[in-house]
Formats: C-alpha cells, sequence, structure tokens
C-alpha cells in the first residue's frame, strides 16, 4: 500500500497545477502514506454500501477480508479543476473532435424542435399576419377565416395553433399563442393573467414532466419561447397597459416589442416614438429581450447593444406580393407606393425576422429554459418545501466524509 | 359568451383534423355553448388558485365579479398532437428555420463539452498507450512516466485524468478513467465493484445536482459515457472475468470491447477470436455498445449493423511515428515490417477512434443521459419513495378536472 502511494505520487502529471486541487491531491496522498492497509479496508467496506440491505452488506465484508482477496478503493474525480489546453498544435496528428458539431447537427436535424411564440395587443393590429409574415405560411388562425363579422372577445382567451414547418430538411413544430380580447375591453384590469397563468402552466408541464420518475427521453416543451408584444403605432409613449404588462410579464417570459402597422408613422415619428419607448421601458424598469444580464460573453453583449439600441422594432406585415421593378415582392400597395416588408430601407421587419429565427431563435429557447423555467423551478420548489432529506438521499456514501477516496488530475 | 363560442367554432382551421383532437375540440365547444358566462367565471377563479394565499383568492375573486371587469379564460394546449407539415414549397418566401443549426453549433463551440472515457482491462495491454493514440495526445498517465520499477497495484484503483483539448476551435474536456490493478490479482471476485461504484457516484452526483433547488445552468457531466474493455490476444475465447465484467457492466454503462495489442495475431487468428467472442458475447447475454435497442431509425440501425458485425475491433496503439513512403506514419517497427495504426489493412484502430469520436461521440453521451443515468434515476427515485403528493404538488390547478380549458388546433 505505502508502495502504491509512493508509485502514485511520481505520477501526478509534470505540469502541476496551483488550484486547490493540490491540496486535494495532497491530503490524498498523505492518508494513503499513513493510513495504509487499514484505510483500503475502511474505504472498501464504505463502497460497497450502495444498494445493498444489511445483511448483505455483512456478508461483502467477510468476503473481503479473505486471504487474497482483491482489495478495492474508491476514487471520486475533484471538480472545478483549472484544466491544460492541448491545442491543435500540440496534437500529434488529426483527431477529429470537431466531429461532434456535425453529430449533434444530424441529430437535430433528425429530432427536430420546438418554438413556441406568443403574440399580445389589441385587436386590429395585425398580429396574425405578421406571424404569418414571419413563418411565410398561414400559421395563424385569423387567416384562416375572413370574419368581419366576429365580434371582440369579451374575455381574454387563448388560443394556439401547431404546424410543423419543414424548411431544408429542419423540422419546427411551432405553436403560435393568440390572445384575443387582450386590451380590448372598457376595464382591463388583470387582462394578463390568464396569459401569465397560461406561461406557468406551461412551466408546470414542463417540471412536472422532469420529476416524473419514468419521464419521457424528450420532454414535449410548450413553453412560450418569446412573447411578441405590439404596441399600437399611437406616435406617442407607452401606454400604461403597456407598461403595466410588460413589468409583469417580463420576468416570466422574453418579451420582444414591436410597434404595429409602422407604415402609419413618418420617418421622424417613427425615430422619436422608438426614442421615447426606449425611455419608457428603462424608467418603469421593464426589461425586454435580449436582457443585458444574460449576455455570456463580450461578442454576445456587442451584437445584443445594436438590437437593444433599435428596439422597439417598427414593422409591417403582409401575405400579398408585388411586382417592383420585376421582382416579386412581399409589401403593401397604396395609392402613394409599395410599403416592401422585406425592405430594410422601409420597415424593420427585416430585423425582427432576424432576431427571432436567424440569430436568436436558439438562445431565446435557452433563456426560457435557463432563466424563466428555472426561475420558476426553484420557486416551486421552494413553496411545496422538498428537501434531500424528504427525498430520503441522505444515506448515499457521497454525503458521509469518511466516504469514497480521490485520486485525479488535471494538467495545468 | 355564447357569442364567443360560435365565432370560436368558425375559427376552426379549415383543414380539420381526424385524431382525437377533434374530439377535444368539439367538447370545449359544446361547454362553451352550455355553461356560457358561469363556466368563464369558473375558470377565472381557477386560473388564480395559482401561488396565492387563500386570503389574496378571496380578494380576487371579488374582484372579478365586479361589472365591467375582464373575464378571463385560461386555455391549455392538447399534448401530442398530429401535425400538419408545411414543407418548403408550401412556403411563399425563405424563412431560414434551418438557421438554428448554425446557432446551436456556435453555442457548443462556446461553451465546449466534456467527453468521460473509461479503459479497463489487466495491466500490459497497452490502455494508456491506446488512449493517448485516440486523442493524438499524451491525455493518459502512464504516459507521464516510464516507471518499470512501479509494481501492479494490489487493489483495483480508480484514477482521472483531465484534460481540455481544443482542435479547430472545438473544446472538449476530455477525463480518461484508468482502472490500474483490475484482473491482476490471483483472484479476482468482486474486482468490478470499485469500477461499478464509480460509475454509479457519477450518476448519483448528477441526479442530486439535477433535483437541487438551485442547481448549476450546465450541469458537470462526470458520468462515464464509454468504457473501452481491453480484450488479451489471446487467440481463444473469453474469460470468465471478461464475460463477467461485461455482464454485469454492460447494463450501467456504454461498454466497447477491443483486442489488444491484436499485431500479435495472424489474420486467420484475428477473424476466428473476433468470431468466438462475437459468439461468446451473444450466448452470455452481454450487450455491448452500439446496442440493437437503442438504434433509433432504420438509417442508425444499418450503420451500427456494420458495426455491430465487426466488434470487438482487434487495435494497435503506439505514439511513435516511422517513415513509410516518406510520409510520416503512427507504427510499431519491428524486424519483419510496420504496423501502421491509422492503416485498415494492418489494424482496426481506424474503426474504433471513428465509432468513438468521429460518428458516434454524441451518440455515447446521449445513451449515457438517456438510458443508462435514466435508469438509475427511475431506480433511486424509486427507492427513496418520492412522490409527486409528498412534493406537495397536489395543489395546483392541472390536477384538477374542472380547471383550465382548452382551445388549441392542430393542422392536419
Amino acid at each position: 500500500m505505502r508502495q502504491e502511494s509512493a508509485s502514485a505520487d511520481t505520477l501526478i502529471p509534470m505540469e502541476e497545477s496551483d488550484t486547490n486541487k493540490t491540496g486535494v491531491v495532497g491530503t490524498e496522498r498523505e492518508d494513503g502514506g499513513t493510513g495504509g492497509e487499514q484505510t483500503a479496508n475502511m474505504n472498501t467496506a464504505n463502497s460497497l454500501k450502495e444498494d445493498k440491505t444489511p445483511s448483505e452488506k455483512e456478508t461483502r465484508r467477510e468476503q473481503e477480508t479473505e486471504e487474497g482477496q482483491t482489495q478495492v478503493e474508491v476514487c471520486r474525480s475533484v471538480p472545478d479543476l483549472q484544466l491544460s489546453i492541448i491545442r491543435d498544435s500540440d496534437l500529434f496528428g488529426y483527431v477529429g473532435i470537431e466531429a461532434v458539431l456535425e453529430q449533434m447537427k444530424l441529430k437535430t436535424i433528425k429530432a427536430g424542435f420546438e418554438f413556441n411564440i406568443m403574440v399580445v395587443g389589441q385587436s386590429g393590429l395585425g398580429k396574425s399576419t405578421l406571424v404569418n409574415t414571419l413563418f411565410k405560411s398561414k400559421v395563424s388562425r385569423k387567416s384562416c377565416t375572413a370574419n368581419y363579422e366576429e365580434k371582440i372577445s369579451k374575455t381574454v382567451k387563448l388560443h394556439s395553433v401547431t404546424h410543423l414547418i419543414e424548411e431544408k430538411g429542419v423540422k419546427m413544430k411551432l405553436t403560435v399563442i393568440d390572445t384575443p380580447g387582450f386590451g380590448d375591453q372598457i376595464n382591463n384590469k388583470n387582462c394578463w393573467e390568464p396569459i401569465t397563468t397560461y406561461i406557468n402552466e406551461q412551466y408546470e408541464k414542463y417540471l412536472r414532466e422532469e420529476l416524473h420518475v419514468n419521464r419521457k427521453k424528450r420532454i414535449p416543451d410548450t413553453r412560450v419561447h418569446c412573447c411578441i408584444y405590439f404596441l399600437p403605432p399611437t406616435g406617442h409613449r407607452l401606454r400604461p397597459i403597456d407598461v403595466e404588462f410588460m413589468r409583469r410579464l417580463g420576468t416570466i417570459v422574453s418579451i420582444v416589442p414591436v410597434i404595429a402597422k409602422a407604415d402609419t408613422l413618418t420617418i421622424e415619428e417613427r425615430l422619436e416614438f422608438k426614442e421615447r419607448i426606449r425611455q419608457d421601458l428603462a424608467s418603469n424598469g421593464i426589461h425586454v429581450y435580449p436582457q443585458k444580464e444574460y449576455d455570456e460573453d463580450p461578442e454576445e453583449f456587442i451584437l445584443n447593444e445594436r438590437i437593444r439600441g433599435n428596439i422597439p422594432f417598427a414593422v409591417v406585415g403582409t401575405d400579398k406580393e408585388h411586382n417592383v421593378n420585376g421582382n416579386n415582392v412581399l409589401g403593401r400597395k397604396t395609392k402613394w407606393g409599395i410599403v416592401e416588408v422585406e425592405n430594410v430601407a422601409h420597415c424593420e421587419f427585416v430585423n425582427l425576422r432576424d432576431l427571432l429565427i436567424r440569430s436568436h431563435l436558439q438562445d431565446l429557447k435557452d433563456v426560457t429554459n435557463n432563466v424563466h423555467y428555472e426561475t420558476y423551478r426553484v420557486q416551486r420548489l421552494n413553496e411545496s418545501n422538498m428537501t434531500f432529506s424528504e427525498l430520503g438521499f441522505s444515506t448515499w456514501p457521497l454525503e458521509n466524509g469518511t466516504g469514497a477516496r480521490c485520486d485525479s488530475d488535471s494538467h495545468l
């Protein structure tokens, strides 16, 4: 055993670490040197506690003390080690670890992914048309009927439609959640509540599935990844209902505010309106997506700052095509010209689409999972007073200080 | 309210579904038509239960019944809907959803990934050399010392070394877990136990972190993604220790058996030995990676069948380069020729590397997470008798049949 420890010493990598890891390894080595066989036997007994009834444990213990029996020693790796970096130039040939990117890509293509988008805003702001323009198809229900007889909801109802969109072999299960009736009443007090409830219910469903003993391999994700909030093109400021909605919902979902039907604003009106909205958001402590707190690195910060400086996007939606200079373009034709929806000189639809789909779709999903869902989860678990001891987890050897042994190196 | 329901009817997408979903929507409509305001109010009260103390609930309820107050109705999406597919050709323009692949790729590159590999086999089979050959660098500890004085362990010790390998900008945190002393004793009874314990401890650590209320955004993954089991090149059959190890461990970790130092076998010996090993694996009910049960589609099945028909790979490892026809190749030089490690005509090292790194690395991680870890998790949670009711989750409206309402469409 002493020999063992001595040889282990010589095997510590030459590029020694100067982190706390060194301390840990040092301790281990000393233990091994002084404890000898005894220590090894203690560890053996300990390592066998797992999944055994007391009588079984005894039997094993006896077996272990037989002559010539294998003695075992359990090791545990030290977490959060500082690591050495072996770069391309240090390798004596091509390994091919970047192949993992292609493997992940193929798996994503095979499995597809889910994206759930909610649209909120009073009726007549073109919510359905905008979503249909974003996804270049009739994915929102309004488009299916041109029923002008339809009365405005007396209640805030939530309605979801799900489509599978496939483009270049990539399959997206898109769910559009509409909120007809929001902001359309004489008294709109608490009109955000059904929306809050819906969003939280999806977190709850996910949490229950995650905690389930026999859970699905892939938990169906109905969580709202993005809430597009439609501001009417008043040219004034945020209205109390806008402030109230975004202040309350901004902490549970990623909100992307947009100025709807922006073709009614002149260039100057648009710039001034956007600036006033940004001031109002800041003065009311409203956080909209992408939030500064969740920028992960300077590169992302620079990219997102540009987006934050341009929010809210002033958008125009349509599913009509018009011929402009021989090209068919999506646009709204008026007596005085054609507003080209996908022309960045005309409106900011393209900026919105790039944010939601082409640059930040995965980030919206990640923020939903890592920030909003986690916040909900922590709150719910604290409410339900779930603790480890109640889970009956206290008997596991890891809890036991005298338990498993460490023998782990990291090259610095 | 009646008006509401009627208009909702007309808004059901024209491409009606013929799945069970239709039934659900139908029921909803009927409820809406007969229940009227009453139903809506019930839902309101119900939807507000969330996160409220009883007194707060009462207050809300009163507010809700005021004149002119917004009435809310909560909707719930129907899970497992059959979906319509909108393909490229159905879209009126390019959306760009495949951009998610690039977004995921960038995120993976930024975050890096973990891969933990365990090597098991008696001493002198070239375990460390093979791992160093796989990763083209000195990632296994043996390589750091050429200490032939070192005595063979009297115990099975586990030893892990962690390196960060960066290739083409992709960062992999590689941990190699060595198991010196395995199979080297006079009596090797239970010599797999420290290995089983180590593997389960990593699942336990992960499970604890996953269940923790304030958990890390990314759970550090120390779970063993792959266990390479080294068979000595006896040319005979599997030995009892091989059978025993793989039979026991095959259900908790992905085992990839290899024939070590295969340069000692003639072409015929190698073919016959491999065939006998496959027979022994089958007759002993041993499951090695990639397992038939986890093939996800016919394409994967065909690919994996080819691998299964060629297992175990007969490998040779080295870190020495030799000049062959003007090229530097990794090889072992003997008086009668050079065994080129990366030459598929000489040995199956390339097949092993392709499996572990270039084609199945992500799958090894996925199988570890989706199969082995889940199996462990189910077993542990059942042991600890954790149930939903104990988690205090029974008060949530979702449990309540009279609770939230559904209004969800899917286009078929």
